[in-house]
């Protein structure tokens, strides 16, 4: 294989097929480890192209990584093929002022791009908790993110792709129109894929120009069903939060021990983060409106953090509630997504499985679009105990979601973490087409072995 | 075939075999009209599955219809096969008010659904021109239309679809949830596919809440040029309007004959045509700012069509638009889509070869999302002359279009009209895949057969 992979990249230090790194055969979390033949650093589609069509033909599986920020398991190889790391390819090929768009490599980081773009007046809405994943694998996942309420995800933003089939052929799909309706949704299809039908070598982003102001509200409640209950009012009232997050009490008091601050509002018992952008005016119009639509609710207070340092302070708790909930111990972090109204069903769901089950389970997330970051901890279990245990509440959770009109992940995806409840949940007619149109991209399954089973 | 069809449909009333009317043969235009064994009216999911799964079996091939309104022969059988009009499942089944969502099934007419929708205070978005279309018809073309500009096009309003595989297999794909990282987006490739992969036999409609308020503002111009110019500048100004269309003023006077009206600001060489939704005080302060911007580009006249009487007037002229081009003659409606910084190069190249090429050319369209109406007339020219000049531009404008970063449609579809220029201008790698997905979806390629060929 060395030899093969040295006749397509000149440059040896782009190869390693010894000693390979542990984190390029694993995701964020490294509790699942693979193995690989060889791990490479293309430069180039053509590259990309001349790895694929060598794997192809040989039958050699193929993971592409990007920032390897993904908590599924979706970057971890199976067998021993080629790791195809994007990351080199992280350039920002174009800022298009015209067309409001931007052409990207699949390995710019999206913190870096949101700067860039930022600086010349425009703005990237997609804004996933983890800043620091590859554009290609935000593509992959269609990420989500805070913004979502307002914005829309990641799939809203992209509006072609340069990408390389398994057999190394490379298609361009879509481009800078704003409409398309020539022919198949190759595109649609593409993103959110998991590195399993292609891989994306070149990404043509929509852009919209940068909001004027932004302003985030603390809103306190004496209960969560309460906080929730007020979301559906709050979007009836027209008044377009940016983003709408719930955290309870509890689950803030993580985040307080872990960065050693104090949270805004310790009265209550769950909030409601909220954002709001545009225009100044519209902004205090649209807060205005909100104290009212809230006091519906029976909030107990509401806090416009005005003041930079506390805004700042209330956002790195809610940033930090993953890390927090770690730092106590492992934990197992699901995303699955309900419709909006049922939000508070699912989380006092959850509430009961943990005292029935004793396990301890932490729920926050994104009330705007019914996605629930839910982290199952571990505790001081066993291997064995932590097996058992969280099978038999995953077991019991994903039916309650599915039984409740929700799915299994709204913005992470399925990886090999999650197939095996997955594919519990999902109809074989469901899965049978996907595996049918697995076949149709990349009938040899070399792309994403590692996962591609979700599709047997 | 009478037989199997009637042990499927009770009442032989919703068969047809002998003397099915043309319009069931054909599209909006009726030049192309198809054969067809058999027609049939489908009440039920069940119906259209048992119905399907005999045609399969049986090789027979099957052409799925909305309300026919389509422009490019999308419903014209090519073979003896059954026509499968979906137009007795107009039932809207849900609005649900919790969560933004209405369940419809797919033969339900889009103006019916505005109205139903917005007597509740809600709002669908998508606005394509051709208000009697059906639901259904609205998602296998990806409707786009005028306010596509804020809310993008129909895609962006699809949540979950029920629908029947070719083989009869009933899937159900989404739902009511905002977002999704579930396996593949089967959905989203069955947007837009034109009938060819899949029957909808349900809709999960996504809504927002009624905008409070909606007004018109014309602009004048002396040049469409400096028209077109000001969009980027209004795009630019984050004054978020939910429609921009450009007309010329040639364009205009067709309309005016037509309806016998007086259009204002008649000085104008070229005209936008702009509409701000949302609350009052939002409205006018982007329509002030709306004087700022065009003022910078040299607009001659602003005016806020404040009256409600003239406000309908001006948007029936320009909704009237195709049927005075075709009281004038037959004319070849087209709806090419480039890149919005390339509508006033493909414009004027249009008015170039409007005259080298002695063929009338009438254009205009949705400027704030590069979607450009063009009609070729056909003046009188005989059916070969026709053929042949036709052809002739055709060729010219796709390649022009594609050279331009374009694409064949933006909303109306390929159908069989378009199939050729489509074809030309597209790559092959590209419609290899296209023809791979249509195999995995339907290998027997029954469905549409009429544009099947698209994949060949």
């Amino acid at each position: 294989m060395r030899e093969a992979l040295n006749s397509i990249i000149k440059d040896s230090d782009r190869i390693k097929t010894e000693n390979i790194e542990k984190k390029y055969l694993s995701d964020n979390l490294g509790r699942k480890v693979g193995e690989a033949g060889a791990l490479v650093f293309p430069i180039s589609t053509e590259e990309v192209s001349k790895i694929l069509k060598y794997a192809y033909e040989n039958h050699i599986p193929v993971t592409p990584r990007g920032a390897g920020t993904n908590l599924v398991g979706s970057t971890v190889p199976r067998k021993k093929g080629i790791v195809l790391d994007l990351s080199l390819m992280n350039h920002i090929i174009e800022v298009d002022e015209e067309t409001f768009t931007a052409t990207v490599e699949p390995g710019v980081i999206l913190e870096d791009f949101q700067h860039y773009v930022e600086e010349r007046g425009l703005f990237y809405p997609p804004d996933p908790g983890e800043k620091r994943a590859s554009i290609g694998g935000n593509i992959s996942t269609n990420a989500g993110g805070m913004r979502a309420v307002k914005y829309g995800v990641t799939r809203d933003y992209v509006m072609g792709l340069e990408v390389v089939r398994a057999d190394g052929s490379i298609l361009t799909v879509g481009g800078k129109n704003r409409k398309d309706t020539s022919g198949l949704g190759i595109k649609d299809i593409i993103i959110g894929s998991e590195g399993t039908l292609a891989v994306i070598t070149k990404c043509v982003l929509k852009l919209i120009p940068k909001p004027e102001e932004s302003v985030s509200v603390l809103v306190g409640f004496d209960s969560l069903k309460s906080g929730i209950e007020s979301v559906r009012r709050i979007i009836q009232a027209n008044i377009n939060p940016t983003a709408v997050e719930f955290i309870e009490r509890k689950v803030v008091q993580l985040g307080e021990d872990y960065l050693k601050l104090e949270f805004p509002l310790a009265e209550a018992k769950a909030y409601l983060l909220l954002t709001f952008d545009g225009k100044k005016r519209e902004i205090d119009s649209n807060i205005e409106q909100l104290h009212n639509v809230v006091g519906q609710s029976g909030a107990i207070a509401v806090l416009p953090l005005e003041d930079k340092e506390v805004a700042a302070d209330v956002w790195r708790v809610r940033g930090v509630l993953v890390k927090a909930v770690e730092a106590v111990s492992e934990q197992e972090p699901l995303d699955i997504v309900v419709p909006i109204n049922q939000i508070d069903t699912f989380v006092n769901f959850i509430n009961e499985l943990e005292k029935t089950n004793h396990i301890r389970m932490i729920s926050f997330g994104h009330a705007g679009d019914g996605n629930v970051h839910l982290c199952i901890v571990r505790g001081n279990r066993t291997d064995e105990e932590w097996e058992k245990d969280l099978d038999d509440v995953l077991k019991i959770i994903y039916k309650k979601a599915y039984e409740l009109g929700g799915l299994t992940s709204g913005e992470h995806g399925i990886g090999i973490s999650k197939q095996k409840y997955f594919f519990r949940e999902t109809p074989k007619a469901n899965l049978e087409l996907m595996n049918q149109i697995k076949d149709a991209f990349d009938e040899r399954h070399i792309l994403n072995d590692g996962i591609s089973y979700v599709f047997s």
